[in-house]
């Protein structure tokens, strides 16, 4: 549901990948890359059926009104593969509604998985509990979380959060004093940090 | 913070505006157009010296580290202006970290003023109470709310809410089967709902 990304840095992501799993209609523009999906998964009306009949890759058909094809991929994903981390590209861009949407799901739901989305501006981690992000000196960088109750404590920001709440607005004009940052949650109430690559240069 | 608008509804919006206010560095953009904003908003550290010192515009400085330039620029309307609606466009696009901050601003903030945001794929209405929005039919709508205490109730949608409560990813697949649909909430917490335009053909 979002635009297919233009910037090296997700081409290269799926060119690289070691198992690539599609939403439906993106399996459309798998012809961009140089790899094949091994698996398609969604409600699959949206995939042309030229190229659902020329590629390999498995599908896998789900109704399910209630969830989108993200949402759908990944609640697939979590009962029948053992996987420690997921990127995901080309989930933002075109309709806003499916971008606000396919990122706010990620902090409603959890995953055994680590996941980190990659677009062509930028990048989400998804937090939990703590981790360390290596960030570029004066790196825009924002914190999201819609649980009032979870507490953050940051290292390496210009504007400290020690023990603090946050919510989807008022923790967006963040930026990186040093290389590496850390955070740490008090609740395992999923945190999304975005780190702006304004200085990509492709 | 966001692109300025590509396509002829927002510009046009521009156009036949009676009285503009410009978040700083939009500012720069506004040359796009055959008008100058009435009013600059911000911290103004990101305008143009040459544009500050050939336009009319009268400018407001604001520095508040804890607030972005729209929330400055809507919080000084709120004090200093008597307005019934105000149309928002721009702050979409571009970082997207700033594009869900926006947005999602306005999910927990309350103005006395009407709003809309006209973005150049969609339309967003901040609506609290009721209201009844023109649509055509099949148009793809989306409703987002932070509070699952909220209520909604929906005429006219594939999808109807009889007394239900959403959240930021759940209601996004819906589509307008009347060409007018109505929304009526229980409690006084801002619903977001955006309308995607696809049939605009500029």
């Amino acid at each position: 549901n979002g635009s297919f990304p233009k910037k090296n840095r997700p081409l290269q992501i799926i060119n690289d990948a070691e198992y690539i799993i599609c939403c439906d209609g993106a399996a459309n523009s798998m012809y961009k890359t140089n790899k094949e999906a091994d698996i398609i998964i969604g409600d699959l009306d949206s995939i042309d059926s030229k190229y659902l009949k020329n590629v390999k890759s498995q599908t896998i058909s789900i109704e399910n009104q209630n969830d989108n094809d993200l949402r759908k991929a990944l609640n697939w994903i979590a009962k029948n593969i053992k996987v420690k981390k997921i990127t995901i590209i080309g989930i933002t861009g075109l309709r806003e509604d499916h971008t606000l949407g396919n990122i706010a799901s990620f902090l409603y739901n959890k995953y055994d998985f680590e996941i980190e989305i990659i677009t062509d501006t930028g990048h989400f981690y998804i937090i939990r509990e703590f981790k360390t992000i290596q960030t570029s000196i004066g790196q825009p960088i924002s914190l999201f979380c819609i649980d009032e109750k979870q507490r953050i404590t940051t290292e390496g920001l210009k504007y400290k959060l020690e023990n603090d709440s946050i919510n989807l607005y008022n923790a967006t004009l963040n930026i990186a004093e040093k290389e590496q940052i850390t955070i740490s949650l008090k609740l395992d109430v999923p945190v999304l940090v975005y780190l702006y690559c304004e200085n990509e240069k492709n």
